[in-house]
């Protein structure tokens, strides 16, 4: 067997100790006679690997005791309507929206069908290549929220700095940066995370809402399985969940917890990312394609400028065993996400390949 | 390590060589390098596990080109809303409903709540212990569809014949009969499956939809992500899929092409159940709870009539190592589970303690 050093921006790579454990554990979980896919979801099993997740979840954020923790499906494409419908009312309610990059565009698009949604920053003449100016937001009187994307997976860009609000309530997806850093769960009405990138496995969402957020009574022409209050009355539990990915989320918050928490991985990835950057920087063949104080530390696009040596730097560091580093093909390049989960000896390894890549190709 | 023989009734038992493979390629899917949890849904790895896992199980059901294969998210609770806002007009659309145990009536009582939902036979008075007469039913002119449960999980019916609704579109829930026996694709609208009875782990659903019934437009006020043709239009990767569930789904199809097929599945299973079934019925302590015609051959609930010794009962078939066969809550008594996984051992094994149960207990 021989691991690559996958740079995938999502499902992305997975701590190697949390594999070896659900390979160990596939069978028989910790005696009793079964895989955790085969577990009832009503069973002590299992109601102990949600219960240990949350506890772990809301340990390492710190996460007030008036937030629910909810592990949802459908990831965040379903979030992008599910929001607007249960914190505005569908149809004729209205919320805020900063278009940052793909991600807060699909949500704005989304949230557009469904209420007024309101685009009250963007940077998309710019190409997303640096944030909007958030210092003097023209908010709507009556917007129930405001929505961000706090990290554009696809354009690698990052609040580092949460955009100014006033009073509203704040809705962050946080998908790409979730658990990447410390946070203040109180600043956030609701901020929300596909597994996929920085927890776990495709399939899983997990959602910290404010509890007096949660609207009382049912949704008229809501589907029920789109409204939160479901899940919260139910400790995600409403029905069967995603069972084996709520386990493996499990896991690397223990991993997490293990590694120090998550101002150990701040400083970890700040490490990661300045190396990553730091080396496009000195490059005369690579360039960032997003302005430096905007920069994400868990997503880094980055060009040649030559579509064909772009295409010759994937193949070939594809073959060195550092895998999916193409750019998305809205951005186009080269990408690499380096994720908590990334050993600062891949992102060594990147950093050596591009220097001799440069070299190879001046 | 021991297995148990796992009674549950979702999630449910896999077959061990499933989960055996799914062990040895944790950490590296076919020289990979990775997880299939950690691949990229857009990468070839992955492609190549949803298109196999589409084409088996056409293969094995016999799926006519005309028909969509979705693997979706959100359980069928999710799909309890979605059929009624794709199939009817939402808000004054109407349907028909057959409530024959707990999740049709689910499925009545959310479809209620977005269009009007005709109950059109219900075996509720009788507390579902039999299916009610279909022979004759009375279709409302302009329903768009007819609704049933196929196969009650909970209550432990099964349609052994389709009801005749003439030229009307029916849509079945086959969550808990999927794959254990041979069926006729054409005669459905659209049948579906959450996987974590007799397929795999939670958190995938699989549709099978006839093209001409999806909308051709966008439904208003409905999320992107509630709308079938959104997955349809991109073969389930509109966005990220619940890749790792879709890839057990896969072994398991090829397990059941190895085993013979759906065909070889209908033998084994009538052959599980008969040696359940006869036990009961023999029995002067077990009595089975639905009428003999419309039994299922996949969740066999049984009473003793005491509340103390059906407890009695769970606790000490646990300790035998024959676990989950508590009743639901809403049935009481017993329950055992008997999926296509369930080896003809397993219930050889609870048919024996059943046997020392009554004795020791007379």
């Amino acid at each position: 067997m021989s691991r690559v050093y996958n740079f995938s921006a999502g499902p992305a790579i997975l701590p190697e100790e949390v594999l070896k454990e659900a390979a160990d554990e596939m069978l028989d979980y910790k005696g009793s006679g079964m895989s955790v896919m085969e577990m009832s979801h009503r069973s002590k099993w299992f109601q102990g690997i949600i219960d240990d997740a949350e506890a772990d979840l809301r340990e390492l954020i710190g996460i007030p005791d008036d937030y629910v923790v909810l592990f949802l499906q459908g990831g965040a494409s379903m979030q992008f309507a599910n929001i607007p419908l249960n914190f505005a009312l569908p149809g004729s309610g209205v919320a805020d929206y900063l278009v940052t990059g793909q991600w807060s565009k699909k949500a704005f698009q989304e949230a557009g069908r469904l209420i007024t949604a309101n685009k009250v920053a963007s940077g998309e003449d710019d190409n997303f290549t640096h944030l909007p100016d958030c210092s003097d937001l023209a908010l709507t009187p009556d917007a129930e929220y405001v929505y961000i994307c706090e990290n554009e997976t696809v354009h690698g860009l990052k609040f580092h700095t949460l955009p100014d609000v006033g009073d509203r309530t704040l809705i962050s997806d946080m998908s790409s940066c979730f658990l990447s850093e410390p946070i203040d769960a109180g600043k956030y009405g609701m901020f929300y995370a596909g597994a996929q990138k920085n927890v776990g496995p495709a399939g899983v969402v997990i959602a910290v809402i404010a509890k007096d957020l949660l609207p009382e009574g049912d949704i008229a022409g809501v589907p029920v399985m789109c409204q939160y209050k479901t899940q919260a009355d139910k400790g995600s539990l409403y029905n069967t969940p995603p069972c084996y990915g709520i386990y493996i989320c499990g896991k690397v918050f223990k991993w997490l917890k293990a590694q120090g928490g998550l101002g150990a991985m701040k400083e970890r990835n700040e490490e990661k990312a300045a190396l990553l950057y730091d080396a496009i920087d000195r490059s005369d063949l690579f360039k960032g394609t997003v302005v430096k104080e905007d920069r994400s530390l868990m997503n880094v696009p980055f060009v040649t400028g030559d579509p064909d040596l772009d295409a010759k730097f994937v193949k070939e560091s594809a073959a060195a065993g550092l895998t999916n580093l193409k750019g998305h093909r809205s951005v186009g390049g080269l990408r690499a996400s380096i994720y908590n989960a990334m050993p600062k000896e891949g992102v060594e390894a990147l950093v050596d390949f591009m220097e001799r890549f440069e070299l190879a190709n001046k």
